[in-house]
C-alpha cells in the first residue's frame, strides 16, 4: 500500500517521463526531415509538397538550424487549440470531431464532480477515522484516509456518499443527454451538407435468391423495377475478384521497379540500367532493364485485360449481392428501412456505406452462416476473454530454458551464461503474453471480419466491444479481485448474486492506488508517447533510407495512421469507467483522471489536425456505444457501492441506492429511443428535404452516369487509374517534362468517375489522395487546390 | 408422495369428473333453450336465427323431446373434427386456427417423446433401484421408481437421459420450425387472400409535433403531402371524446326504456304503458311512456349533435394522432416501416390495427410518459409476481373471525356458533387468495393498458406474457420448492448461480405426483368445464329471466365469449414448459400431458366453431411468444437437468449438457431471423403484387370514398347508425308493420361507410354483426346475407 508520498513520486517520474517525450516532440517535429512524420495530413490534404526549410543548404533541408524556435517548444498546444470545431470536421471529417467530444464529455463531467468530491467527501472521509484505530490489523495507506474506507462502520455519514452519488449520476446523465443531443444534431447536420455522394443514394442488397434461368443482375434489376417502379435507377453487380486482386498486386510491384529503373536512369542518364531475368535477378541474361519492365507490363496488362473481362462477364463469379441506387434519397431510404421479400432472408437491404467503407470480402457470405458465424465467435470470445491465460501458461510452459535446451540443443553454452540465463529465466515467460496483448486487437478485429459485416467502420466497433469486454474483466476486475479471470468466473458461479458486488465492492477502495499509477503510466506517459509517434517516426526513416526506390514509395513511406477506434475508444471507456467507479470511493483519483482527460485531449486535437488520416467517416457512428458504456460503468459503480455499504453495515442509508440503477436504465431507454434511430436510419423527411433542394439546384442531372461506377470493386477502378497515369506519364516522358510525379489531384477532378467521391479508393491503394476531396465535388475540389496553394506560398513567404 | 395405485385413483376421479361435465354437456347442449349458449357463433355469423326444434309445441320449444338425440351423447366429437382448417379460417379467423395448431404442436412433439421415453426411459429406470436401498431413510413413491431418482448416482446410465434429451430438444426444435414456418405462411396466405380493408392502406401516426398556428390536421397533410406526395391519400384525426362516449352511453338505456315499453305495448294493444317521469320512476307525474321516451330520445339526440360538433371542432379536443391513409398497400407499407422525422420521437408511424382492435383511450398518450409507464408497470409486475403474498397475507390477517368481530360486534352471536365458525376460519382466509387469483388477468390487462399500447391484441399479448411470468414462478417454481416466490428471490439472492438449478433439479423428480395431480384437476376436468359453459349458461338464463325486455337485449345476454389468449396461452405454454422438463426427468407424467393436448383440442376445436366469437384478428400475432416460451422451457429444462446431473455426481455425462443449450438458443436466433419479420412487418414485394393485382381488376376504384370514415371512434358511428335505424324505425312503424326488430346487416351493407368492413365496431358495441363480415367487401356480404336468409327459410320450414 502506498502513502500519499509515494504516490506522489510515482506520479513526478511519470510527468517526468510525459515531459521528456513531450521534449523529444518538440525537437523532433521541427526537423524538416521528419516533417512527413509529424504532419503528414498536409501533405494528404494537398497543403504541403515539401517541408518547410530554414534555409536552403544542404543541412538545413535536414535539419533545423532556426534556434529560435527551439524555444517555443510546446507552442504547439496553443495551435491545437486555435482550430475551431467547424474547421476540424472540414478537415479531418465529423469522425474525429465527434472522437474529441469524448474527451471534452469527460472533463465536462469529471472537473465538477472532482471538485464536488474534493469539496464534500474528503472532509468527511478525513474527519472519521476508523482506520487509526486498526492501523495494527490492517496495512493502511495515506490515501486509505481520504477514500471511504476510513468512515466507521454504521456511520450515517454514508449519507453523504449517497447524495454524492446521486448528485454525481444526475450530472453525468445530464452532460450525457446534453452530448447525445449535440452529437445527434452534429451527425444530422453533416449528413444535411454534404454535397451528393454516392452512399446517399445507394442500398446493399444482400440474398439476392437464385432464379434458375435468370442472371444475378437480371434478377435485381427485375425485381427493384417491380417493387420499387418510381426510384430505382440502376445497380451494380459484386464480382468475386480475389485472383484479379493479386495480379493487381504483381503488377504494382512491376510498376515499382520500372520506376526505379527510370528514376535511376535520370540520375545518371549515361549509363543504361540492366538486369537478369532469372530467379531474383540473380541469374539469366541481362537485358535494358527498362524495356524488359515495360515489356513485362505491357503483357501483365494484356493479361490483366483478359482476367478482368472474364471476371466481369462469368456468371459464377458474381456474388448474390448488388448495389443498388435510387435516383433520390428518399427512394434509397426507404428501400434501405424496408422490408422487400416475404422470405426475410432474402433481399436483405441496408444503407450503403461510402465506398472505401466496404469491407468486400464479407459481401457474399450467406444469411444462414451468418448466425453460425455470430455463435461461433460469441462462444470464441467470451472464451478468450474468461480462458485467454491457459494457452499462454500453455506457451510459457513451452518456452523456458529447459524447453529451449531441448529444442535447440545446440545453444545450450550460450543459455548456461549465467547473464544470458537470467534475462531469459525472466523474459521469455512474459514474452508470450506480451505478444498476445499487443496481437490482441488485431485477433479480436479478425474475429469481427469472421462475424460477417460489411463494413469497416462497423468491423471497428465490433471489434472495440470485444475489446471493452477483455479490458473490463481482465484489466478493471482482474486487477480488483486477484486471480486471473477463469478463476474469477469459478468464484462468482459459486458465490450468491449478492455475495458478488460486496466481494468486489470491499476490494474497491484497497486499488486505488494502483489505479492512480495505471492512469500516470498507461494515460500520461502513453499519451505523450502517442504525440511521440515514436514507431512510425523510426519505421519511416529506415524505409526512407533502405527501401524508397521512387517518389511514390516515399509517399507510401509516409504513414499518417488514424485514430484507431478498436483499441482507443474502449481505453477511453475504462478510464470513464475508473473515474465514475471511484468518484465517490476515493476522490482523490478524479485529479489524475481529468489530467489524463486535458492532456490526451490536447494531444489528439494536434495529432488529428496534423497527423491522422481516417480511413472512413462514419458521421460519429460509434457514439451510442460510448454513451452506453457510460452508462453501464455508471451501473457498476452503483452496484459495487451498494455492495461496499451493504459490507460497511449501513443499513440505514443503502436502501436508498435502489432506485438509482433503475433510473439509470430508464435514462438509458429514454435516450435510446431518442436518439439512436438517428444513427441508424435516415428520415424520409430529411432525404426529402435534400432531394427537394437538389431538384432545384440542378434540375438536369445525369444521376445514372455518376453513380454508375461508384461501387465497383476498387481493384477495378485502381487498374483504369494506374493505366490513365501511365500514359499521362508517357506523355510527360515523351515532352522531355523532367518532373515524373503528376499531380493525381488534377487528372481525377477531370475524370467524370470521380464527381461522386469515388477518388476515396485510391485512399485505400496509394494512402495519398485528400480526405476532404471525399466530400467534395469536383467544384470544390479545385477550389481546395486554390487555397492549398495559397497556402504554400504563405509558407515559403514565412520561412 | 404418492404410490402409482394413489394417482391411478386421482385419474379415476378425475376422468368421472370429466366425464360427468361432458354428460351434462351433451345433455344440455341440445335442449333449444340453451341454444344461444352452446351456438352463438352460428347466430352471430347469421346462420341461424332461433333454436332448431323437434316439433313445434310450447315444451319442445325450451326442451327436447327427441330421445334419439340423446344416445349419440358424444357425436359433437367427431362433427368438431368435420371441419377443415381452411373452414375454420373462413369460419371462425386466422387466430383461432393458428391457436388450434399450439394444441397440435404439443401432440406433435409429446407423442413421440412419449413412447421413446417410456421405450427407453422407464426401463433404464426401473432396472437400477437405487431407491430400494435408501428406503427407509427416505420416503419413496411408486412414480420415483420410474424415474430418474431411482439411478444411481455416479451410474453411467445417465447417458442415456442426455441421450434422450439430446433426441427430444432436436425432436422439438424440428417441430417447433416446421409449425412457425407453416404459421407465418399461413398468415402470408390469410394477409394475401384478404380483400381490401382500410387496415391495409392505413397507418397510425402518433406524436404528431404542435406546430403554432396551425391545427393537427393541417400539420398531417402539409407533412405528408411533402415526405409521401406520390402515395398519401387522406387522414383522419382522432377526437378526444370521452364525454361523448358517456352521452352515447345514457342515450342507450334511454333505447332500451323506449324499445321495452312499445313491446310493452304491442303485447298488450290496450293498455297504454305509463310511468313516472321523477327520481328512478318513484313519483313525479305519469305520462305516457312511449310518448315520454320518443321526447326524450330527440331531446337528447339534439343535446348530442351538438356536442358531437363540438367535439370535431373544438382542436382542443383533437389529440396528436392521426390514420393517415394512402392509396396503395405499398404506400402505407413503406410509411410504416419507416422513420419520418430526426426527432424519432416524433412522427411515430405503425401499421394500424383494424378498426375494431383499437384501444382508443391510449393513443392520446405522449412519448415521454410511454418510458416512464413502462417502467412503473415493468416494476410493479416484478413486485406483483415476487410479493403478491404480502398485501394478501394482510387481508388475511383482517379477515379472520377476531378481525370481524372487531368490524362488526352485532354479528357475534352468529360467528360464534361452531359450524359457522369452523366454515369461515377455513374460508375466510382463502378467500382473498381466490379473488386475488380470480382478477389477475384483468389486473395484468390494466396494467398493459398503463404501458400504452394502442391495439387490444397487443394488450392481450402483453398481458399474456405477465400471467407467464407470474405462473412460472408462482406455479412451478413455487410448487417445486416451497415457500413464497419473495423466500425463492431471497434464497436465490444468497446461494450462487450454480447452486440454484441443482436446488430446483433435485427436488423436480419429487414433485411429479403434484403435476400429474394438477394436469388432471387443471386440465381435464377444467377443459371439461370449459365446454360447458356453465357460468355463461346460468348467466344468460338468469338475464333471459329477469332482465332481457327486448329483442336486443336477448341478443346481448347472449355471451359468445372468446378464446381468452391473455389467459389460455400462458396456461398452455405452462403445460409444454412440465411436459419439457419432465420429459427426461420422470417421463410418466407425459401421457398425461398428451391426454390434456388432445382433449383440449377437441374441446377447443368445438367451441371455436360453435361458440366464440372473436373480437379482433390479429393473424397469428401470438406465435412468435408461443414459439419463444417452448424454447424458454427448452433452455429450463436442460439448465435443470444439469443441475440434477451434478448432485448425482453425474460427472462424466454432464459436461455433454452444455453444448445444448447453446445450441438451442442460436436455433431460437435463427428462427427470430427467419420469421419474426413476417409478424411484424408486411413486406413491401407483396404489398406490390396485392396492389397491382387490385389494380388490374378493379381499375376505377374510389379509395378516398372508402376510407373516409373507417377510423372514425366508434361512438360517433354507432350513434349514426342509431339515427338511422330510427328512422327506419319510425318509417316501419308508420307503415305498421308488426316487426319492429330490423335486420342490421341490411342497412349496413347499403351505407358507404362499411364497404371496408366497418360494422365491426357494432361488434364491440352491440356484438351482433357477423365476424365473417368484417373481412368481406359488401359484396361478400351481401351474399353472405342472402345465405343467410336461405338459412333462416331452410329453419322455419324444417320448423
Amino acid at each position: 500500500m502506498a502513502t500519499l508520498q509515494d504516490i506522489g513520486v510515482s506520479a513526478l517520474i511519470n510527468l517526468f517521463g510525459a515531459f521528456m517525450f513531450l521534449i523529444a516532440f518538440a525537437v523532433l517535429r521541427i526537423q524538416p526531415i521528419n516533417d512527413r512524420v509529424y504532419f503528414p495530413k498536409w501533405y494528404l490534404s494537398g497543403d504541403r509538397n515539401s517541408p518547410r526549410r530554414s534555409d536552403g543548404n544542404l543541412v538545413g533541408k535536414f535539419v533545423n538550424l532556426n534556434y529560435k524556435t527551439y524555444f517555443t517548444f510546446l507552442n504547439w498546444m496553443p495551435q491545437a487549440m486555435k482550430m475551431s470545431e467547424a474547421e476540424i470536421i472540414r478537415h479531418a471529417g465529423l469522425d474525429s470531431a465527434i472522437f474529441l467530444r469524448i474527451y471534452t464529455l469527460g472533463l465536462k463531467i469529471f472537473v465538477p464532480a472532482m471538485i464536488l468530491a474534493l469539496v464534500v467527501l474528503v472532509p468527511v472521509n478525513v474527519s472519521s477515522g476508523t482506520l487509526f484505530f486498526l492501523k495494527k490489523e490492517l496495512v493502511v495507506s495515506d490515501i486509505d484516509k481520504l477514500s471511504i474506507s476510513n468512515v466507521q462502520p454504521k456511520s450515517s455519514k454514508f449519507f453523504f456518499h449517497i447524495g454524492v452519488e446521486y448528485l454525481f449520476t444526475l450530472w453525468a446523465c445530464f452532460m450525457l443527454y446534453r452530448e447525445y443531443n449535440n452529437v445527434a444534431i452534429m451527425r444530422l447536420q453533416y449528413l444535411a451538407s454534404q454535397r451528393r455522394r454516392p452512399e446517399q443514394f445507394t442500398v446493399v442488397v444482400r440474398n439476392v435468391p437464385d432464379i434458375p434461368g435468370h442472371s444475378v443482375p437480371d434478377t435485381v434489376d427485375q425485381f427493384f423495377k417491380t417493387n420499387h417502379p418510381e426510384h430505382y435507377l440502376c445497380h451494380q453487380a459484386v464480382y468475386n475478384a480475389n485472383k484479379y486482386a493479386k495480379l493487381v498486386k504483381q503488377r504494382e510491384r512491376l510498376q515499382n521497379w520500372f520506376d526505379y529503373y527510370v528514376l535511376k536512369h535520370q540520375r545518371n542518364p549515361h549509363k543504361k540500367p540492366t538486369c537478369r531475368t532469372g530467379f531474383l535477378g540473380l541469374w539469366g541474361n541481362k537485358v535494358d532493364s527498362i524495356e524488359y519492365y515495360q515489356q513485362q507490363i505491357r503483357d501483365f496488362d494484356h493479361t490483366m485485360s483478359l482476367e478482368r473481362q472474364k471476371v466481369l462477364k462469368d456468371s459464377k463469379l458474381m456474388l448474390p449481392v448488388a448495389f443498388v441506387s435510387f435516383d433520390s434519397r428518399w427512394g434509397a431510404s426507404v428501400c434501405a428501412q424496408t422490408q422487400q421479400s416475404k422470405n426475410p432472408t432474402l433481399w436483405l437491404t441496408s444503407s450503403a456505406p461510402e465506398p472505401r467503407d466496404i469491407y468486400w470480402q464479407n459481401l457474399a457470405i450467406p444469411f444462414i452462416s451468418l448466425t453460425i458465424r455470430k455463435l461461433v465467435i460469441g462462444v470464441s470470445v467470451f472464451a478468450l476473454v474468461f480462458f485467454y491465460m491457459i494457452p499462454i501458461a500453455f506457451v510459457q510452459s513451452l518456452a523456458n530454458l529447459e524447453g529451449l535446451d531441448r529444442v535447440a540443443p545446440f545453444l545450450r553454452p550460450i543459455t548456461r551464461l549465467d547473464f544470458i540465463k537470467s534475462f531469459l529465466q525472466g523474459f521469455l515467460p512474459g514474452l508470450a503474453l506480451k505478444i498476445f496483448l499487443w496481437i490482441l486487437p488485431t485477433v479480436l478485429l479478425i474475429m469481427s471480419k469472421i462475424e460477417g459485416y460489411i463494413a469497416l467502420s462497423t468491423l471497428e466497433r465490433r471489434a472495440a466491444a470485444k475489446y471493452y469486454y477483455f479490458m473490463l474483466v481482465n484489466v478493471f476486475l482482474g486487477s480488483i479481485i486477484a486471480g486471473t479471470a477463469f478463476e474469477q468466473l469459478d468464484s462468482f458461479l459459486h458465490q450468491s448474486p449478492s455475495q458478488i458486488p460486496r466481494t468486489i465492492g470491499v476490494s474497491i477502495p484497497m486499488k486505488a492506488t494502483f489505479f492512480i499509477t495505471y492512469i500516470m503510466v498507461d494515460g500520461w506517459a502513453g499519451i505523450a508517447g502517442e504525440i511521440l509517434r515514436l514507431k512510425p517516426l523510426v519505421i519511416f526513416h529506415l524505409k526512407n533510407t533502405f527501401l524508397v526506390k521512387t517518389e511514390r514509395d516515399r509517399e507510401r513511406a509516409m504513414d499518417p495512421g488514424f485514430v484507431d477506434f478498436k483499441e482507443t475508444i474502449p481505453s477511453l471507456q475504462l478510464y470513464f469507467l475508473l473515474g465514475i467507479v471511484y468518484a465517490v470511493v476515493t476522490p482523490i483519483l478524479l485529479p489524475f483522471i481529468c489530467i489524463f482527460f486535458a492532456f490526451a485531449y490536447l494531444v489528439y486535437r494536434h495529432q488529428i489536425i496534423n497527423v491522422y488520416n481516417q480511413q472512413y467517416e462514419s458521421c460519429g457512428a460509434f457514439w451510442p456505444h460510448v454513451h452506453g458504456r457510460i452508462i453501464a460503468s455508471l451501473l457498476i459503480s452503483q452496484l459495487l457501492l451498494m455492495g461496499l455499504l451493504t459490507s460497511k453495515k449501513a443499513a440505514d442509508s443503502t436502501p436508498l441506492l435502489i432506485i438509482l440503477p433503475i433510473l439509470t436504465l430508464a435514462f438509458h431507454k429514454y435516450c435510446k429511443h431518442r436518439f439512436e434511430p438517428a444513427f441508424r436510419q435516415y428520415p424520409l423527411e430529411e432525404a426529402m428535404a435534400k432531394d427537394k433542394l437538389e431538384k432545384e439546384t440542378e434540375p438536369e442531372l445525369n444521376m445514372k452516369a455518376d453513380l454508375a461506377d461508384a461501387y465497383l470493386h476498387p481493384i477495378f477502378l485502381s487498374f483504369d487509374q494506374e493505366l490513365d497515369e501511365e500514359e499521362e506519364k508517357e506523355r510527360h516522358r515523351e515532352k522531355e517534362i523532367p518532373e515524373v510525379r503528376v499531380d493525381k489531384h488534377e487528372t481525377r477532378s477531370s475524370s467524370p468517375v470521380t464527381e461522386l467521391g469515388t477518388p476515396s479508393y485510391h485512399n485505400q491503394v496509394y494512402n495519398s489522395s485528400s480526405p476532404s476531396s471525399h466530400y467534395a465535388s469536383a467544384y470544390e475540389q479545385s477550389s481546395y487546390h486554390y487555397e492549398a496553394h495559397r497556402y504554400e506560398e504563405h509558407e515559403y513567404r514565412y520561412n
